[in-house]
C-alpha cells in the first residue's frame, strides 16, 4: 500500500450566490484521497454513518481508492453546512453535526500499518498520534491541523510535530501557531517545533514551501470562474502528498513540483461544487494545467 | 530624455509599532523616480513648497534624477501622516495636507516634451491628460490611479485609458473599476476600456500582468523584516517602467522581467522607512535579488 489517508468524511450542504447543494460528498479524507488518487495508490481510513450513499463508495472505488478502512457505524454521517458570500474565500459555517465522527477511533488493518506514506488530515491530534504510532515503518508523514487544536491541544500537537516530515497549514493557522505575524518568522518558529518541511497555504494567493533553509513560493493558478472553495486545502494536500508518494526520492526539486501539483489540483476543485470536477479529471488535463502553470510563472 | 515621471512629492510622517519618522521624503514621484533611476535616465515633474529640504534635491541629483521639472512654489510641501498597525498592509491616514500640491499644474519643458517613456503617477486624471497631450511623440505611457478618481472622475479616466499603454493599479482598485470580484474578469473588463497591458498589484501577495491574451503571475519576494510599506506600489511602478525604458523593444518576455524588477524594487523599499533603502542600493544588490527571485519561484 502506498499512501494512507486518515481524516473525515462529511455530507456537505453548501450555498453560494449561484447555487445550493445538499448532502454532497465532502470531508478532508474525501478531497485529499480523490486528489491523491491521480498520482498514487491511495487508501482511506475514516468513518461514515449508515446513511452514507453507496454511490459515493462506488465513486471512490472507481478511482481505485481502497475503502476497506471506511468504517460504517450505526448512526448518521458527519454533516457540515456552510454558506459563502460573493468573495468565496471564507465560508460561514451554518452548522456542524459530528454524528458518528464524534466517536472516530481508527483501527488500522495490517496492510494499512505497512503504508509507506501517511497523510493525517485534520482530526484531533490524539487520534493523529495513535495512527502515527500504529504505522510500522512509514517513509514520509504529512499532517494538517486547525485553529481549534492549536487553541486547545497545543501540547499534544507539539508532540506530534516531532514525529512528522511535513506540516501543511494555512496562513492564519501558521500565525496562530507561531504567534508571529511575519510569514518567514512564523515558518522558522514552526520548524523549530519539529517538521523539516512546512507548507503554508494562502488560498487564492498561492502557497509557500519551507524546506531546510530553502524557500519556494507560488501564486495560485488564475481562474476566471470559481464556484466553491470547500476542500481546496485538503485537495492541495492530497495532490502534494500524492505526487510525493509517486517519487523515487524526496528532494527540494520534487517538493517544488509537489507544490505545483497541489496547487493545480486545488484549482480544479474550486471550479465546481463538492468533488464534481475533482472526481472527473484526466491525467492529460492535470498535465496540461501543470504546463500552463509553468508558462504563466516562468520568466 | 528617457523616462518622465509626473506625480506628487510629499513630506511623510509615518508611525509603526517600532518607529516614527517625521517629514521624511515621500510621494509617488519620489518613490517611482528613485526606483526607476537604477534602470534609466529619469526626470521628475512635480511641485514642492519653499520648505522642501535641499538635501532631498541633492539626493535625487546624486541618483542622476533630472529635477529641472521640480517646481518650488511659495507655501508648504504636501504632507501626509499615516500610522500602521502590526500587519503593515494598510496605513491609516491620520491627516493629509495638500498645501502647494492642491494647485499642481505641470508645465513641461521642451526637453521633457520629447520624453519617450512617460509614467503618470497617481494625480487628478485631468492633470494626467494635460501632460499626456503635451508630450510630443511618446513611445510608451504608463498610468496609475486611485479609488478617489474612480469614484469621482470615471468619465475622464476612461478617456485617458484610451491613450495609454499600461495601467498599474492595486487589486481593490481593479475590482472597483471593473465592478467585478474575480481578478481575471476584472482584468478583461478594464482592458476593454483601452490599456493593452494591465498590472494588478496585490501587495504582499505579489502581482499579475495581463498582456493581450497572456497572463503572468508572481508572488512577492518573501521578506523576514518589513518596516514600512509606504510607497511600495509607486516603487513597483518605477522599477517596472524604468526597466522597460531600458529595453530596445517591449514584448511579453521583457514585460515579465519588468514585473520581477518592479516587485524586487518594492521588496527593497519596504525593508526600511521612507526612501532610506531605496536610495542606497547597488546594481549588484538588485541583480542578486533578481536571481534569488528566480530561484525561489522556478520549478
Amino acid at each position: 500500500m502506498s499512501l494512507l489517508i486518515v481524516g473525515s468524511v462529511a455530507l456537505d450542504t453548501v450555498e453560494t450566490n449561484k447555487r445550493r447543494i445538499k448532502d454532497a460528498l465532502g470531508g478532508s479524507a474525501m478531497y485529499s484521497s480523490m486528489s491523491a488518487s491521480y498520482f498514487t495508490e491511495t487508501a482511506v481510513v475514516a468513518v461514515v454513518g449508515a446513511d452514507f450513499p453507496c454511490e459515493y463508495i462506488h465513486l471512490l472505488n472507481h478511482h481505485k481508492i481502497d475503502t476497506s478502512g471506511l468504517a460504517v457505524s450505526s448512526g448518521k454521517t458527519f454533516r457540515w453546512c456552510g454558506k459563502y458570500s460573493c468573495d468565496l474565500n471564507q465560508a460561514k459555517t451554518i452548522n456542524t453535526k459530528l454524528n458518528v465522527f464524534s466517536d472516530f477511533s481508527p483501527v488500522l488493518s495490517n496492510e494499512h500499518k505497512n503504508s509507506k506514506y501517511l497523510f493525517l488530515a485534520n482530526v484531533d491530534p490524539d487520534i493523529q498520534e495513535n495512527v502515527l504510532n500504529s504505522v510500522k515503518n512509514p517513509k514520509f508523514i504529512a499532517l494538517d491541523t486547525m485553529n481549534l487544536w492549536i487553541s486547545t491541544k497545543m501540547h499534544k500537537l507539539k508532540s506530534v510535530f516531532k514525529k512528522i516530515n511535513v506540516l501543511l497549514i494555512n496562513e492564519d493557522e501558521a500565525k496562530q501557531l507561531s504567534d508571529k505575524n511575519n510569514i518567514i518568522q512564523s515558518a522558522k518558529r514552526i520548524m523549530s517545533m519539529g517538521p523539516e518541511i512546512l507548507v503554508i497555504k494562502r488560498g487564492e494567493f498561492g502557497a509557500m514551501l519551507f524546506y531546510k533553509k530553502n524557500i519556494f513560493t507560488i501564486p495560485s493558478f488564475p481562474l476566471e470562474n470559481v464556484e466553491d472553495t470547500t476542500g481546496a486545502g485538503d485537495t492541495f494536500a492530497g495532490g502534494f502528498i500524492g505526487y510525493l508518494s509517486s517519487c523515487s526520492k524526496i528532494n527540494f526539486s520534487e517538493l517544488k513540483k509537489a507544490m505545483v501539483y497541489g496547487s493545480i489540483m486545488a484549482s480544479f476543485n474550486v471550479e465546481s461544487f463538492s468533488l464534481e470536477k475533482l472526481s472527473s479529471l484526466t491525467l492529460k488535463e492535470i498535465s496540461k494545467r501543470f504546463t500552463a502553470f509553468k508558462k504563466i510563472t516562468e520568466f
